[in-house]
């Protein structure tokens, strides 16, 4: 099984995680999407839409979507549960987090870290801050009540939802606001397996440092 | 079971499609998104998140994301197939669409039938335009092979992708150059039990006309 994804991307991060926390092999190949990798031919034979990440089987068969994808590999696993409603709920987080949370909070940090200081795209940065907000808001008020998004345990809904949220801060959107949250992240980071987002290369890293001092 | 929905919504008539084509009975509760029906506060403590469709049950559980209540409703059905790569593909067919084709196809016919004719948001639909091309393109191609997107019959991921591809045009968006769109498009019509979605109300019907008179 190979896995094409852009190691600080947070859909790709989903499934790195998944597959640590199932133990199950796979290969790795480093897709750099924000620098035209996803764009190649030879790349859009296999995922016409263009992005990251994919899996591919020994087969050359290809999933795409992180999302479908965690939901494929969990299937049968404890990250997901049996029961018909607590499955339609983790799903419904899911597509929440696609909708809802990642066009913001995602965003908001790829134009921080992937793009030039100047870059008109910056003008975009508060009213994506503004929705990320709101995203959050309704997380926080979830896990005010409940200790997961995947039902009674952890799993692929919790997965999807922290691969961008625990990052926030990277795009400008400070997590202080959401007690309930910050104490999920932490109950997240305890779970058996887990393994950290690899961080930014020195590049992204100076642009998110200079855009968080600019405010 | 009731749905909570906007009648001219694509989101929203997914549900319509699907509980007519499984000949489950309901009761609509006819909420007007466009106009803060899903902002007040009895509508946000069932819904935080604030959008329809929400589909509530008789004890009052509360399932949201149109996409997640459609593979809900689908289970054991023919609308959903057993497969689990079959179902894995229907479910980033669905991914896809919330991600890389509603926010366009969708946002488009809505800031052509629902916002003022002057309003800023216009500004946003020449881009808002492109990017709904590069989504048809998309399902074109994989269209160029195959019958449906819910593997190997029509299911939940073909009503997910036509409700807003069937609407394109009322947002400026031409399916004439996507002949298997516009195929599969006839095929989706003449499925058993289907009905149509409802028209804009006269107001939008005048706003769209205008709209795309206007280019």
């Amino acid at each position: 099984m190979t896995v094409h994804g852009f190691s600080p991307s947070g859909n790709c991060h989903k499934l790195r995680l998944l597959l640590a926390q199932l133990d199950r092999p796979y290969r790795w190949v480093e897709t750099d999407s924000a620098n035209g990798a996803t764009r190649t031919p030879a790349y859009l034979v296999k995922n016409p839409n263009g992005k990251v990440p994919m899996l591919e089987l020994e087969d050359g068969r290809v999933l795409v979507e992180s999302n479908a994808i965690l939901h494929w590999l969990a299937e049968g696993s404890v990250f997901l549960p049996d029961d018909p409603w607590q499955r339609a709920q983790a799903l419904s987080w899911m597509f929440f987090e696609q909708y809802s949370h990642e066009p913001y909070v995602a965003v908001a940090r790829f134009i921080c870290g992937w793009t030039e200081l100047d870059s008109p795209r910056r003008a975009e940065l508060p009213g994506l801050r503004r929705r990320a907000h709101e995203a959050l808001a309704v997380m926080e008020r979830h896990l005010g009540g409940q200790d997961w998004f995947t039902g009674p345990a952890y799993g692929i809904a919790d997965i999807a939802l922290h691969a961008y949220t625990h990052v926030a801060g990277e795009g400008g959107i400070a997590l202080s606001p959401y007690p309930a949250i910050e104490a999920w992240c932490d109950r997240v980071r305890a779970t058996p397996g887990f393994v950290p987002m690899p961080a930014p290369d020195a590049r992204a890293a100076e642009r998110i440092a200079r855009s968080l001092a600019a405010g």
